[in-house]
């Protein structure tokens, strides 16, 4: 499994499929083929591991896959009955297919009399997977919001003037970030004020190979000059202002993951309505103050309502910071340390950390 | 000179002193003596030193001392006259003294013959003193300005509510700053609105052996009633708004350091006239949005004009994370990254990310 997990690696990064690795063993547990999933409309990976062994040897043989064999018509046939048919005597995967259509394929198998384990090294598939799966099961895609502040939270200084608040080196990150998502979102607001062309870019501005789609979000109207009019991914507009309808909008459109980098107003609003799978706060080591806030009402009345996050990295990039969080999931079992469930205490201010002493 | 200054961080980290460490060796290099400063008003680290050895081995020996030997009558006596008078043959010392009424030793020495060498680790004995060193230049206590927020900046929920922000972790670190500083300062509004006690606690609610001296900055009256009049250290009151004044005032009353856990207003004051040394930053991953930011207005109207920061550690405190650094001082010679040096680029939102193209 491990093996196919570095098979399914192999696989283009975005575009609307899973990434999926597969490995054929022989009685013996001798490999006998591998394969990996390239892109849309090109065979799953069960299909394409099947392929480097003949036949006779397949009469028998196990199937490792990273994901449940689906069991669907698509543009590539149902991954189950090609096992059913050549004859493989077991098929071992990591993670089930949560796909409305395509799920099923243990049971097709099993029906069939092949001999179906599941949940074999699923955590790392899961991980592995988890834009995929997560835009399968909820019908939107993996949303990132990123924003880069100051460290007092400001996107720019009172006059609205914002250049040099972050490094080169946070810049190409984020660059990298679009191209690693199938979509980039902005509102309308953003496009007039600043006419992104929202294309992902390397060092010495060249484009890189894979651009994200671009999409504005918002009822004004892009303007024919625009810059993002010629992204090379074209121009996609969605037109009102919520949020969710336009996320499944977008997973209509093939969309597995979306990397949002719209201003305080969308990103503020994705949060509230808890549309976001991940953040990344790019933290300049400066200080603004003023009006101009990276983020604005995210739905919090009281401290209660807080959005908790879990903060997975924290990495330098050049004199900036990275931090990457995730909405605050409690733990279950013995994976994270106590602290990680649940706030503990507070020092907000010289008032919380005496109000504590009772407790402390 | 090592030795000298391990021998000086025995000594008390707060009050109104310096921590300086001596080193008696024979001219062989032996080591005859050692000496460190116990606080005001006990002996001077030369003066410890020298008493450790019998007079005779004094003569035509070295001292070692990581500041300069001190040329004034204060509570002891004139160090470099000290060490004219046993004799001592040479003096090697790290720092000059910049007291203004202390400096001088050094010539003193050197007009009575003695042989003096200065500068010798002066890089790591100017940072081991710094606070004191910037007290005795400046004629104001080193600034400590401490804040506790949200990855978003706010230190509250929109109604006021901001417990659970940040973790015990987190906490137990603000008061071991407490403690390690001479003082802690807030503004009469914390006072009125939070009660604090600004003592500085362990894990238990327990005092800790270093209290700083509670200062309340600001014109309304402290009621009888506060915590703080309960504070073991008693209670400075120092009215008016002039916070370069207040600190004049700390600096007479022998404060080296002081702690400001003042609230947005005082922070930011003291953050837009200059006069902050050390920010400590502790990021809870929380988001709260809304109108209660940790730092207002800085003083910055365009960002030509913002507070440039060099961060020097970022650490995790339970599920926080503190940002610690200073104001930035543009390098000379080659003691860190090109990047520390000057802002390179701007990613700050969408926009600016694209506006850099040209240059990217």
């Amino acid at each position: 499994m491990r093996r196919a997990l570095e098979l399914a690696a192999l696989g283009p990064a975005v575009g609307d499929h899973a990434r999926v690795g597969a490995v054929i063993l022989s009685p013996a547990g001798d490999v006998l083929g591998e394969g990996w999933h390239r892109g849309a409309g090109t065979p799953h990976a069960e299909v394409a591991a099947m392929a480097e062994v003949p036949a006779e040897q397949l009469r028998g043989a196990t199937a490792v896959v990273t994901l449940e064999p689906c069991n669907h018509v698509g543009r590539t046939g149902p991954c189950a009955l090609a096992l059913i048919e050549a004859g493989v005597g077991r098929v071992v995967y990591a993670v089930d297919d949560p796909g409305e259509h395509a799920h099923g394929g243990a049971d097709r198998l099993r029906a069939a009399g092949v001999d179906v384990v599941s949940g074999l090294l699923a955590d790392e598939a899961e991980a592995f997977l988890e834009r995929w799966l997560l835009s399968v099961r909820t019908g939107r895609p993996w949303v990132t919001v990123k924003w880069a502040s100051s460290l007092d939270g400001r996107v720019a200084a009172a006059d609205g003037t914002s250049r040099w608040i972050t490094g080169a080196a946070a810049r190409q990150h984020v660059h990298e970030q679009r191209a690693a998502h199938d979509a980039i979102l902005v509102g309308t607001g953003t496009v007039l004020a600043d006419d992104p062309s929202l294309t992902a870019r390397g060092d010495a501005g060249e484009l890189l190979a894979d651009q994200p789609l671009p999409v504005v979000v918002g009822d004004r109207a892009v303007p024919d000059t625009a810059a993002v009019r010629r992204h090379p991914r074209g121009l996609l507009a969605l037109p009102g202002h919520d949020l969710a309808d336009a996320l499944r909008t977008l997973r209509d459109h093939g969309v597995h993951s979306v990397f949002v980098e719209g201003g305080p107003t969308v990103a503020s609003a994705l949060i509230a309505d808890g549309l976001v799978d991940e953040v990344l706060v790019y933290l300049a080591p400066v200080l603004l103050g003023g009006p101009r806030v990276a983020i604005g009402d995210v739905g919090v009345g009281s401290i209660g309502d807080r959005r908790q996050l879990d903060v997975t990295s924290t990495t330098s990039l050049g004199p900036d910071l990275l931090v990457r969080a995730r909405p605050h999931r409690p733990r279950t079992g013995s994976g994270r340390p106590a602290e990680g469930t649940a706030p503990t205490g507070a020092a907000t201010t010289a008032d919380q950390a005496q109000n504590d002493r009772s407790t402390a």
